[in-house]
This record gives C-alpha cells, structure tokens and sequence, in this order.
C-alpha cells in the first residue's frame, strides 16, 4: 500500500519533472532565436518574476501559410480552388468558355490569374460559397486527407514545420492560449487544424464570407454566401484578434509583411512582448524567399524587425529540422 | 513521512470527492429542471455513457440579458447609453435641441425613442463609437464599477441570478467551456464578464460595430466606428456562434424569442443536446413577464420549447434564491 501511495504520487508529478529535464524545442539549433523564446517563456511565467503574466492573459497567436505550413510554390488553399473548380466543373458546363474558369480547367494558372483581383475573388466565391458550413467542412476534410503538395508529393498536412509545432506545444504546456491568425478561410482552416496543430476551431481566426441561418425543411442550416464577410490580413489582423480574442496578444509569430501589423499591436502592449518572424532563408530543405516575393512578401517587416529588435528566425540555420519528414 | 504521502494524496482526490458530496446547484429546488441539468451533464460526461462527449466538444453557451443578469425595466446597456449621452453632453451643446439626445437629456425616454430603431441607431453610435477600443473598455469598467440598479439600487453585477452563476461553475467544473452569446454589445461585456461570471474575453460573443487598425504617432490603436459590424440576435445567433466558435453548441441557455435560432441550430446537432429557457414567472423577487413584453418576450420560444421538450424554469418555482444579496 505503502509502494502504490508512492507510485501514484510520482506519477502526479513526473510530467513536471520531465519539463526541466528534457528539451522542449528539439528542433531548434542552440541560439539566439530558440534562447529569446525559452527566456521569454521562462520570465513571463515564472511566479515571482517582475514580468510575470497570469495564465488567462498568455495569448499567443499565429499567422499560418509561411509561419506553421509552407506556402510555396502557392498557398496550399489556392490548391483547394484549383482541385474544387475541376471537381465542380460537370456542373458548370459555361465554365469551359468562361474565365478566369476555362484557363484553370486548361491548366493555365497565370492565364486565369491575369484578371487580377476580380479573378480571385471569383474564383474563391464560386470555390467556397454555395454549400452549407456543415457541407463544406465535410468537402474541405475529405480533400486535405489526401491533397499533395506538387513538388515534395508529401500530404499538404505533412508540410508543417516541426520546429513551430513544437513551440505550439511549449507554449501550451506553460499556459498560453494559442490561436491562429491567417489571411487564409476560417472555415478552410478549422477542419484540420486541432489535427494538425492542436488548436480547436475556436481559436481559428481567418477570412470569411457571410453566411445565413435557413430553415429548410424544419432543419436549421448554415449558408455560405459569396459575399466576402472580413479580410483577416495586414491590417485587419489586429481587427481579427480584437473581435475574436478581444485581448492584446502576449506573443506573435509570422512570416509576411502581412503579419506586421499584428506585430505592432503586440508589441505595443504594456509589459513583456514577443514578437518573431519566420525568415525563409532555406532553399534546399524548403524555399528562399522574402523581399521579392509575390507569396508572403518579407520586406517592410524586416526592415521594422531588426529595427524594433524583434526576433528574426533564419530558418537555415536554426531549424536542425523543417519537416518531420526529413531524415534524421 | 506515510502520513505526509496520505495528505498529499488526500488533498489531491479531495475536490473529486467533493464534487460527489455537495450539491453544486444550491440555489435550485428539487424538481425537473435541476433534475434534468444534472442527468444531462452526467451521461455527456461519464466515460463509457452512450452519450459520453470529448471534454473539447462540450460547448455551453448562455445568452446574457435575461438570462445571467435581469433585463428590466430596461436592458442595462441601455443605463450605459443613458449616462454616456449626459456625460457626452458637454461637448456637444447641438444635442441640447437635437433628437432623440434633447428628450433624453430632459429625461424624457419615451420621447427619446419615439424615433424608432433610427433613434436607437443613433443613441448607439454616439455611444459606443468614436472612441479606441482600450478607451472604450476603460469608460465600461469604469462606468460598471459604480452603476446601480434603477429600482433595487443594487450594483448591476449584483443583478446576475446566482442559480445560473451556479450553472456555469457547474458545466466548467465537468470540463464544459462556457460562452456568452448575446444581443449586447461584445465590448459592452468584456470588460466585467471574466469577474462577474468567470467567462474570458474570447467566449464572449455580441453585437459589434467596426474597427479600424490606425497608427497615431507611431502608437497602434483600433477606432471604433460608427458603422454597424454584426448583430447578433435571433437568427445572427447561429451565425456569430460558428463565426466564433466553429462548433456546434451541446448546450445552450436563453430566455426570450432571441434565442430560439440558437435553441434550434443547438438541438439539432447529432447526439444528446440540451436547450433551457429561463422563464421569468416571479413578480416578486424579480419581474415577471413572457409572450407580451417588449423587453425579453418569450412567445413563439415558449410553444417551441413546449412541443419539443425543452427545460423551461419556472423561475418563481424552481429557484430558491434568485440574487446572491437576498435574505436567506
């Protein structure tokens, strides 16, 4: 009795022990990066430190494309739109003369990416409008099982980096909320993200189209409408963290000059802030790009970063791993 | 050293038992309504139920007006707009002949919404827009510190019903996450919720008008406007719910004809649901109306609620106390 008494007690506190012992982010080379986060998390959740911070106030949130998954040579949901308008197209016959449709269907992106914005937009309507919120979680989970990245044949879901899951999961085991923050679909994304990442729908903020509650035939439903509801980018990231969070983040993490103002309003809080930028300096394990880049355009952000000392993560040299793929 | 060990233990298991010997809903008489809260949180939470749900599906949401707090004689957001207008005044002598602000300035309601929903509008946005969103969360914290009940002089936050508050420590204690989901204003509520009701910032969800991200020397601030984002009533429950929350609720609590899409999008999800209607039967204690009032009126809910089985509190009856300051 005596033996299981203290084998039940070491069992409530082994978790514990194994926190100091074994290294929380294995994935990351010794250095100034993987330091400021072990430091930062160390001195805001330390009882008794003078930048301590109270567990409900730990919020940390995340841009997605660049930052948790790759975003090269395309944003993986505009993969999504390519793959749905071939798969929507018996229903739309008018879409093989009709652009920007009749390029895609040619296979001919820049064709039907030459209409610019209105193009886009017509195509991300006609790709996520239409269905029920039900209905397009359930088209959204069916395609991500088994959609592959073009050039590394992997999962997209295998594409994530591992160095940032494991800061997710640091982050989380002293406390802090995580969310996402992404210009990409909230409803894109919450289907596979708990999964993924660990973090439930809930704390999924996105871009949105409206949607509408129906009766139809006695049962409720919700209608995606192609009417854009809110952009979740530049600017309109911290109008995102306001309305859904509705707390200033302790901790940001990003990729893109889209991500600087949320930065800056995380920075701008009282007391200790974190804020860290995903530079993409690797082009043999993953891409490199940054300044001139189309997809996730790194330019004003830097420069604002090394300027306000926010930490700038160079992915080549400290990420020992990308993907979980990678041989060891 | 064993004893030490038999302490530990003992203090560890102690809230478990605990929550075996007391009676977590206090405030409730024997009867069908706390019999039912209780058999639905049981079979939702006991590993091996039929009905057993994943501690992260397990969503209650509550209305607030009526349903956590009175509502009467008037919705106390409406108190805020009424003391903001003649706090306001000052700097805008042109309300002293404009309506609707002249009527209320002479104390004069009626008169002040003899304009309808585009007075309201008005009388909402002079209110609540113009301002930062942290100036704004300090003139609610401020302004709620002090503001007192019309009638019973009581503190506002005292006006919560103390049967409810019992509610949600219920559900969080058997790992429920609880939202609000209101026709009030999201940032009306924030600012006091988490201490009132014990409900963080990013599980509230209301009615809102837009922001806007500006650097003002240097410094990032979002600015309220005077434009209206989001109602979120009747059937803009639903909405705001998966806007949010991204899951469909398992249990929701309301108390008018503004919850009934909420009630109707909840029960309809697959497996064990539960929808209660707080029904406001006690002229004495509190204030008794339903299916003729203007304020909360409960009418198509009620049939609703009848012909499908759902809990309806017969407040006057199933509560034993309904403020936390009466007499015992």
């Amino acid at each position: 009795m005596r033996i299981r008494l203290l084998v039940l007690l070491l069992a409530a506190v082994a978790p514990a022990l194994n926190a100091f012992a074994a290294d929380p982010l294995p994935s990351w080379n010794e250095g100034a990066a993987k330091q400021a986060i072990l430091e930062f998390v160390e001195r805001t959740t330390t009882a008794g430190s003078a930048d301590f911070v109270p567990a409900a106030e730990r919020i940390a949130v995340f841009d997605n494309d660049g930052t948790l998954w790759a975003e090269q040579p395309l944003c993986f949901q505009f993969l999504f739109v390519l793959d749905r308008v071939k798969g929507l197209a018996p229903q739309h016959p008018e879409w093989r003369t009709q652009e920007p449709f009749a390029s895609i269907l040619k296979g001919d992106l820049k064709a039907a990416l030459a209409g610019g914005e209105p193009a886009a937009a017509q195509l991300a309507m006609a790709t996520h409008a239409g269905t029920t919120t039900d209905q397009f979680a359930g088209i959204v989970g069916d395609w991500i099982a088994t959609a592959k990245h073009p050039q590394t044949g992997r999962l997209l879901t295998e594409m994530v980096y591992l160095p940032m899951l494991e800061v997710l999961e640091y982050l989380r085991a002293n406390g802090f909320k995580t969310f996402i923050v992404s210009g990409g679909g909230i409803e894109f994304m919450r289907p596979w993200a708990e999964r993924v990442y660990g973090i439930p729908p809930e704390q999924i903020i996105g871009s949105s189209i409206r949607t509408a509650y129906e009766l139809r035939d006695g049962e409720p439903v919700l209608v995606r409408l192609a009417q854009l509801d809110f952009m979740d980018d530049g600017p309109g990231k911290p109008v995102g963290i306001q309305m859904h969070i509705g707390r200033r983040p302790l901790a940001a993490f990003g990729n893109s000059d889209g991500d600087l103002q949320m930065f800056q309003w995380t920075a701008a809080g009282p007391g200790p802030r974190f804020c860290l930028y995903v530079h993409h300096t690797d082009g043999e394990r993953e891409w490199a790009y940054d300044r001139a880049s189309v997809i996730g355009r790194l330019d004003e952000g830097l420069d604002e970063a090394q300027a306000r000392g926010w930490i700038v993560v160079d992915m080549k040299a400290d990420w020992k791993r990308v993907f979980a793929f990678e041989q060891d």
